[in-house]
């Protein structure tokens, strides 16, 4: 039987107005009437409910799929003429919502959707495109460019990643988290591509000029919010082998709800969350929003998560230290409940969506 | 090193004015600044220069990536109310694809754009998606819905196919067409989901209305050309572990210049094309459009191509037969040479882009 295949959910609908609970009726219509279940001979679904990725059993391998599209981050680069930025949240997006299933990128294929192929932005975009490739060590396999100007204003850009389970390795799916597991987080670096659809709002309705800074800030704000997502693919690489790893979050739209994919039946109490980048408070200020909206919308610092058992934090530490993350920190704790806490900012979350 | 990848092509780029050598650069330029290569510890790249899907060694097994858009035939979905169509398409023509290099599909993940999800929309969609995973028995491994509408009107349909070699089988390339060869066509069912930014325009500058049959029709002229496309991956399956397969071809964007994605030192001598379903002398009619150029845009009546030892013919269409293609038929053979032929309609083509 099919589980409910995930879907990449981008958190900004809840704040721009964009009608959520229609969405979710709208795709449960599409789920519940594609349902179909293909025979063992064209390869074995592995259940990962509502998860980061599909994963199926394909002869002798456990391959892992996942899809997801730049948002109206691109809305914002084409206004400021810059491209290498999404180009490399093409492959960052999904390379990492394959890492938080503990896969390993192989391959990746694009979409770009655009009214007219200008070679100045394809060769922006292909340039942040290999920056994401090398990051991740992942291979582009193809891709698709659409000349469709009576479907799309400008350009949308997306992505598919498939990876694989190197060895012995076993899908890191959640299910031995436990109360008494420690909260591992490593920093984004900025936004990421959530949250844009309200981003563009606040500049809009304040009259922000994107490319003068932002008081207290060095660069540009445009620069600041174009920031290319982080690539956590080789920290989860080199920790999800560890029988101590007991669960991986890509903090992406949604915000910190995105730990409760992980598990159900627990709590995930992040008691030392880290001051967010001041840019956070600068957007926060702007829009007057709450903590309750920014923490559900944006990464809010954290970009990566990695749940380890008590007794395993600093060898998981170094490992991450190894690949990438010297920043990784303590901020959290799991608990018996349900849900995620962030009590420094009096934050409570049931569920996901 | 990386292989060129394969991108999907959309025939009605040049029937409709679009831009196919800006297309070409721009798409050059991406491709030159995003050149890299992975580690073989993240899979190894089978060459498959400028074919139907990437192809990647990962562990024991080969796995084949492709992706695709419906293109602008959400056009005329979005016009006639009906979208169970374009939603089996999403499928079958990324199976297809696949198809076309022996892979047998395994999981597939969708992409929906849209601004605003209407849940009537999304129901017949995944009415549609359900029948393109039946007929290809592929799993629904997840996908992603963005409410997008600053980017997209209407509905953006895309997908992303992976498929797999069971057993021994290995990828079919065409490496091994020489010859002497014959060429097995299979049917289509009516356009499938190429060139219709030409239709619509013939639509539009004939004030056509689709609700009505045209002359010689049965069927409104709308239900005639958003027939779904016919799904071909039973039928490849069935043969792909078959020697005197030398290779597979999907009869897509650019119409029958496809075929010399398969080897370019052959020449396709199409000596026995049968006569096209009026649907395309109608569409031809109406444009006035020269044979040469309805041969690069739409399929003229035969969607997929198997190319034969002339031994094996016999026992080859009985398999194809026994998978659901009674319909298969002779409709040319492989001379030395270069380039496609069909000299019943007095057309040669050098290559395919």
């Amino acid at each position: 039987m099919a589980s409910a295949p995930p879907r990449g959910r981008t958190s900004s609908y809840a704040a721009s107005g964009v009608d959520l609970p229609k969405r979710a009726v709208a795709l449960g219509e599409l789920l519940r009437t594609a349902k179909y279940a293909a025979p063992p001979s064209h390869g074995r679904l592995v259940p990962a409910p509502g998860h980061y990725a599909g994963l199926l059993r394909i002869g002798r391998e456990t391959v892992a799929l996942t899809t997801d599209t730049v948002g109206t981050k691109v809305l914002l680069a084409e206004r400021l003429g810059r491209w290498e930025e999404v180009g490399e949240d093409m492959v960052a997006i999904n390379v990492n919502d394959l890492a938080a299933v503990g896969a390993r990128p192989a391959g990746i294929v694009d979409t770009v959707l655009c009214a007219t192929p200008d070679p100045d932005v394809f060769r922006a975009l292909g340039r942040g495109l290999g920056r994401g490739l090398r990051a991740a060590r992942c291979s582009l396999l193809g891709g698709e460019t659409a000349i469709v100007g009576d479907i799309v204003r400008g350009i949308d850009l997306g992505a598919t990643a498939m990876g694989f389970f190197p060895g012995r390795r076993e899908p890191v799916l959640g299910a031995r988290i436990r109360p008494g597991d420690r909260i591992l987080g490593i920093p984004s670096t900025g936004l990421h591509a959530n949250g844009f659809t309200l981003v563009r709002r606040l500049l809009e309705e304040n009259a922000i000029d994107p490319t003068r800074a932002r008081p207290g800030g060095r660069n540009p704000i445009g620069t600041e919010l174009l920031r290319p997502t982080r690539t956590y693919s080789a920290m989860a690489d080199a920790v999800a082998d560890r029988p101590e790893v007991h669960g991986l979050a890509h903090i992406s739209g949604g915000g910190v709800r995105n730990l409760t994919r992980l598990h159900r039946h627990v709590r995930f109490d992040l008691d030392d969350w880290p001051s967010p980048p001041s840019l956070f408070g600068w957007l926060k200020a702007l829009g007057g929003i709450s903590d309750r909206e920014m923490f559900e919308t944006f990464n809010m610092g954290i970009g990566f998560v990695v749940v380890v058992a008590s007794s395993g934090i600093a060898p998981i530490r170094r490992r991450l230290a190894r690949a990438g993350a010297a920043d990784s920190r303590l901020i959290g704790r799991v608990e018996p409940g349900r849900g995620v806490e962030v009590p420094g900012f009096g934050l409570r979350y049931s569920g996901y969506a």
